[in-house]
């Protein structure tokens, strides 16, 4: 494996590039690829035989690119494709499931959380399984019309707080102490999910802890690129590169000039 | 041509059910499919070029099941790919799209109409090119939410009010008397719409003279089955049957004992 081949990230859509950011912060010196699937966004309401079919020729995709690592950042594939795609491809392959369920670990206190996704990751029952072996009380919460509210640009209207008020509403009283934003478009609705859960609720969103983990994985594999030359970001979609890049400035801080459709 | 062959139907969802509804009533004898695109879904936020490949696989699809007749029961289809259909297939070719502004052009008095759609049906100009050619001011309005809330079942919670008055309120003082509701979903929020819009505004959807036009357009061509014995309907999905079966209740009032998927 050439250490100076690209990462490769995948999403349905813009989500996750607020992974990408945080690895570009972490890992300064990588090449990226980055891939979103908006000719079959949203995944969070389809079946698991599509999302484990999307995911995989995701994956193809980024292979044919010779990435050296896969990082797929969107809850929704890695709940149902991870294990699938760890399985198939020759490289290591993360995803922010697992960062996500060490952080939800370390941060409770009362040993009962929240988790907030889309219909078909709770459908999927990932969190609930990890958790419940570790004798965590889970909420489980799906949240479906909240990727809607942010693609719209609408997660601070005030029929966004109604909408969080609807589906959170049956975890007042329940001595939770932390809940996962286990979808990479929640964090942008913070402010409303904070406000409805209260102060004493801490949200965790794992894209910061998934690069420190690619980051400790590329370095114990000798896979750190040596270059420090400016390193390259492509970003790919597979439906309207226009329109991604206009929602891209939501979620990362960086210009991107040019989306390659594929 | 076999006139005891199928009418087909294609929508990217559920939406379309209520066009075939209004056909089972208009057509008693007549063969039906429906193919509801739901591993594609929604529509009403991809590119046209999108939309065009999913409407050709989708008829497609239809066509080898010889159906005698296709009705794009979706209105972003319609928006973007009706005359491309038109001309690809060698059969007749309805949509939601001419039987709604027909419609409208004999509803308004005002010659002051809106139509309601999704982002991609607003973008496509289609309705805005039809009704201005027969000097009518149109106000055309995206309203991207409004088919995440009926899926979810929550076109009466109090958030869907909030996001009605969000798209609508612009159309207060226009002096508009009709306002097409120019996507299948939409009718389910009729009664939101219409305590935004007055009622003085007339709400119109076309299910019902699609339905009237399908029958006329059969009828003409001596294509209506000959057959008073049952007639046979079939329910395809791209993804999810089980879901679509669920969530058809909504959008049609007969029993769906089986839908297959493609």
């Amino acid at each position: 494996m050439d250490s100076s081949n690209p990462i490769g990230l995948f999403d349905s859509g813009v989500g996750g590039l607020t992974v990408m950011s945080e690895v570009v912060k972490a890992l300064p010196n990588e090449h990226i690829l980055y891939l979103g699937d908006t000719a079959h966004l949203p995944y969070g309401n389809k079946s698991p035989s599509a999302i484990i079919r999307f995911a995989i020729e995701n994956a193809n995709f980024l292979m044919r690119q010779k990435i050296k690592l896969l990082i797929i950042s969107c809850h929704t594939a890695c709940a149902h494709a991870i294990d699938i795609l760890q399985t198939l491809l020759p490289i290591p392959v993360l995803g922010v499931r697992d960062p996500g369920f060490c952080d939800l670990l370390q941060a409770t206190r009362t040993k009962r959380v929240a988790v907030l996704a889309t219909a078909s990751t709770i459908a999927s029952g990932t969190f609930q399984t990890l958790l419940q072996a570790e004798k965590l009380h889970v909420y489980p919460i799906a949240c479906p019309l909240f990727v809607p509210f942010v693609e719209e640009g609408l997660q601070n209207h005030a029929a966004a707080k109604l909408i969080a008020e609807y589906y959170l509403s049956s975890l007042k009283g329940t001595g939770i102490d932390v809940a996962l934003l286990a979808c990479t478009h929640y964090p942008l609705l913070s402010t409303v999910i904070q406000e409805v859960l209260g102060t004493e609720v801490r949200l965790i969103e794992p894209a910061h802890s998934t690069a420190q983990m690619a980051a400790q994985l590329l370095k114990e594999r000798n896979l750190l690129n040596p270059s420090t030359s400016s390193p390259i970001y492509r970003f790919f979609a597979s439906d309207d590169p226009e329109k991604f890049r206009r929602l891209a400035k939501i979620f990362f801080p960086f210009p991107i000039e040019k989306v390659e459709l594929v």
